[in-house]
């Protein structure tokens, strides 16, 4: 039997798609579509840009008050108002994203080939557990690792390592699995392998590495490595 | 008198202004309006996602690296091929931004009131000391403070902090003065005061921290520490 890994796979843009969002906010917001979609746009931008700008300053909040203070910057930005019930209930969006079709069946295709199969996410952990009982990935996973953990955001090196140590696996053992280009770059500076998962055949992010596989889809990990 | 500072001033969108390198981009590549449109945003994006990045990996490049890795995406994602030579001249365009009408006259006015006033910024300090050349802001500064002198980028407390160290002042009577709101959510993290050049009327960064000062132009600045 070959090498087994401990594989660890992004959450938000990898197993579930993001993209899920988009009908929320056009069920709850009162603008026309063409702002919604800008709105939609703004948030995730500012939910990622949050999330590197506190971790380079060094002031860490849960990645819930992080993705609540981007939908406050979008709406303010596009000059929509949402009271509080609104803004609970495209926030509680993140809790029921739909998983990628192929994502439980490369979870247990893994799993069963001895590998262990987590998640590694910079969401928070009441944020991650609820979406994997959600969306079903909960009973294919070994653990669910958040950078909550160690108080900071991916790439930073240390949420990396601490997915390591909390498995008992080397470094060098380990890969993450992710559709963010930028995550991907993230995990190879801190030494683990990679699995670049490249829907939309876009260009790999200048960073300095390269992804150890790319592949079009999340059965493509389970093709290289079950 | 009243009590002098040290005010340090963002150089990129705060004393000049960055969208002189659209003119660069249309008259450099062969491509129509909406696609050069397209690599200008893709650009500034990715020059300031991937310094959040490598800050937070700790992989410090200098800044005209990670300018020109990030042009080199943005030519990869438009699918615009660009030769050695017009690469160069894109990246040279940052050494000739135009600065803001008011920039000069700003500068002047707060260092006649006894003020201490510097650039600090993430660009390197080829770059800085090449554009404070060029947009004619040299004679009007009492130093040039780049990221670079350790080795990461804004808004890392350590940039902020190392500026009052230049200058023999505590961080608490220094002010950032910038364009960039995250950036003045930076400084604000660090201890410093801060002045929020909110030219575009947008709303603040919501990053846990509000600006001390906030005015439409530079001359704001001026008129309000003068």
């Amino acid at each position: 039997m070959a090498e087994t890994e401990t594989i660890c796979f992004d959450m938000y843009g990898t197993l579930c798609d993001t993209s899920s969002v988009t009908a929320a906010l056009s069920a709850e917001l009162d603008a026309p579509e063409s702002v919604v979609a800008e709105i939609d746009a703004t948030w995730r931008s500012k939910q990622l840009q949050y999330s590197y700008q506190r971790g380079l300053m060094g002031a860490y909040e849960p990645f819930q008050s992080v993705t609540r203070d981007a939908l406050g910057f979008a709406l303010d930005q596009w000059n929509v108002d949402a009271d509080a019930a609104t803004e609970d209930a495209l926030i509680d969006a993140y809790d029921r994203l739909d998983p990628y079709p192929d994502a439980v069946d490369t979870l247990r295709r893994l799993s069963d080939a001895g590998h262990t199969v987590t998640v590694l996410s910079n969401g928070n952990p009441a944020m991650l557990d609820a979406l994997a009982e959600n969306a079903g990935l909960a009973p294919e996973l070994d653990d669910v690792i958040s950078a909550d953990e160690v108080a900071t955001f991916k790439p930073n090196p240390a949420v990396y390592e601490n997915a390591a140590d909390r498995t008992d696996t080397a470094v060098s053992s380990c890969r993450l699995v992710s559709g963010n280009a930028w995550d991907v770059a993230g995990a190879a500076n801190a030494g683990l392998r990679t699995a670049w998962v490249n829907r939309a055949n876009d260009p790999f992010e200048r960073l300095g590495v390269e992804p150890d596989l790319e592949v079009g889809g999340l059965a493509g990990v389970a093709d290289h490595l079950d």
